[in-house]
């Protein structure tokens, strides 16, 4: 039976540390959908579409990686696509809390599904969408930190 | 002596963590003031009438548990109450350091104040109003984490 | 392909906690090796024997959990077994840093293997083999923390 | 009725931490058994005898602080002496963890002991019995951290 | 060669806590210029000009202090004024994280540069310009957490 | 004035990440001495002679790193060194927590005297000397975590 996870998210936009959790995901489930929610508490920089067209472009020929949005819960899209895992990076102590909170909320609203943890390499621990979207707006170089069609869509945003 | 602690916060809106947290309280104070604030930095979903009213109607047959608003700063309505006992719950370790910092400036503004802390039980850990917004503004089921009263009051609000 | 995972540690003595993170990584592997270490920088209370032994009587007719000990180093382990995935349980902030450090160490030495993180249900959340032990050696009731084989070898260590 | 909470503790030795603690849990409760135990996961520098002495010097007139010493579980301890409240200081986040874990544990051993919680100054924030036994241990000056009688009583163990 | 330290930040009012790290770095820097910066997530209470003219009336006759604004990356500014070293005050474990994502970002971006973190006085440990703000708007008295050309703007500022 | 700081530690064995902290701190003083103590709770590895000839014939030809030992307090040393700067490496929250700890006793033995921290490469964040050792114990590769010269020291201290 075919295993896959759910990687949700705002990606906004996505980044390297994202990618990195996706690849090595890739070596215990079968397939990964990274489903991007249009639901944030934040203002997003770029639309839903902009975000799902970035990472679309990025694994274009993966037959491995799918790429969906959803509105609502995440436990209802889930349940919808069959899917029981979920999957998250962990990076740092704060994300660690908030991590616990969605995970214990998820269980309580379907006990049948599981999150599990991966953490980025350590040179993908400190990059954020928050950091490279504040670097971008002070028209600062952001190659290092995400994908190249990534890099040249901020750029087309902040107009440097 | 009367012995009586206010319980400050917003309460935006009142959960089942809140309410563990005042159970409790009630091992080692006579009464509980549930003290609702008008000051908050975030916007709130329910007015200040409708928070109050909300804890009210939960504590509507309590003689230890009064409900109460103020303006202002908290050791202001301290004094003039007369009560020197602040209640606080505590969840996780992003609270801890908030929690230190709002005593210690307190303690600054009012020598006499002593806050005690209390932990909710582990099933009311990772319960949040925000956390509960978030759900109950994706029409998720929130019975679990509110009072009936509170839960009806949401699905009203997110009108599901 | 059999998707299998090495779950480690000294297990001295197992817990609820090690069960519950057990039974969840069932739902995304096929199965489960408990491998018990006897390599640890504490004295154990339990000899390897004992400690291997208990696991096995409670896994006794499970096809999906296999018990083993190894010496030396887990990568070495891992990669005459050829596994590549390590499960871990995840339960508080210092717990978190501690793994950090060890995945970033496994990685170095081995970079086709990768670390996946649980976190036990909320009951379990602080239940360790050490406050276990410490309650035991004060003949206190560990029935609600270890399974029964484990509580009555714990009372036979304390005679009580 | 009278209100009485434990202070529980290996004390080894007494600080200025400790004291402050008890000072400021005195606005809540009538009274404070600090009591010593007897059983700790370390060697002691001071044996109980020495530790109950010291703390029993210092509170010599007080009425509302009495010393005691217990073995064996805390919570039989409190059974014994009909007491439901226990009293502990929180200065840091790993501090946070622990009696997180020590507080569920003995909950889950008697439901009707409840844990409040102070924290100390921040003049006191830092200071910990190992961090005054390091001290002392390399004869430096620990007078700002601990009472006069126990300031001595380092003296005469580290011979200066 | 003179050793020149920037300290950058929002200073959204500049803090004891600010200040308290300046007189420290003192210590082992020639000159600290304090740079604050127009560009910030939040909404600034004092305009730039008013935060500057702030903090110059503090450092008037400072000689080794310097006042200063910039816009854009930090690491761009410190090419332009050929300063290597940034000043940062840590004060929580909150901090911690942000400053780690920071700094290695800014190393990222240029590798010459390096921060070095003090910790303040304990009694400033927990003060923040928010958490000044805060009491501020609520009438409050801040004068034991700013310097009194700070406290009598802010009080123009929430007019009391 | 030649700027001096120490860096003080049990170095049981020197690592990577320690040798990253004193390159870049001779980004902002001119000379660091390496202090390494002869006091430490724990059993050393390396007898204290061991450690201080492997830092040493690292810095062999350095002419601004001085390699040192010392006995008693921190401060003592430090006066008599004329030394008014400790440095000191920052990796992780619970190192955060001791940090601050030692750093407040100092400053209330001795007030002239200010720590700086500074953070490693991430390649290096995850490094440390236990760990080191616990994968030396068990005959693993360390030639990525220490200089050549200490693990070949390693290598004779576990026979392989």
């Amino acid at each position: 039976m075919e295993r896959i996870a759910v990687y949700p998210g705002s990606f906004d936009p996505i980044t390297m540390g994202h990618i990195d959790v996706i690849e090595r995901s890739l070596g215990f489930v079968d397939r990964v959908v990274v489903a991007v929610t249009n639901h944030s508490r934040k203002n997003s920089l770029f639309t839903i579409e902009e975000r799902v067209a970035l990472i679309r472009t990025i694994y274009d020929k993966s037959k491995r990686v799918e790429v969906d949005r959803f509105n609502g819960l995440l436990v209802n899209y889930m349940k919808k696509k069959r899917i029981n895992i979920i999957l998250r990076g962990l990076r740092a102590v704060s994300d660690f809390e908030y991590e616990f909170q969605m995970l214990l909320a998820n269980r309580k609203l379907d006990s049948r599904i599981e999150t599990v943890f991966l953490m980025p390499g350590e040179e993908f621990f400190f990059i954020s969408s928050s950091i490279v979207k504040e670097i971008a707006s002070l028209k600062g170089d952001v190659s290092m930190f995400v994908p190249e069609v990534v890099a040249e869509a901020l750029k087309k945003k902040f107009k440097y």
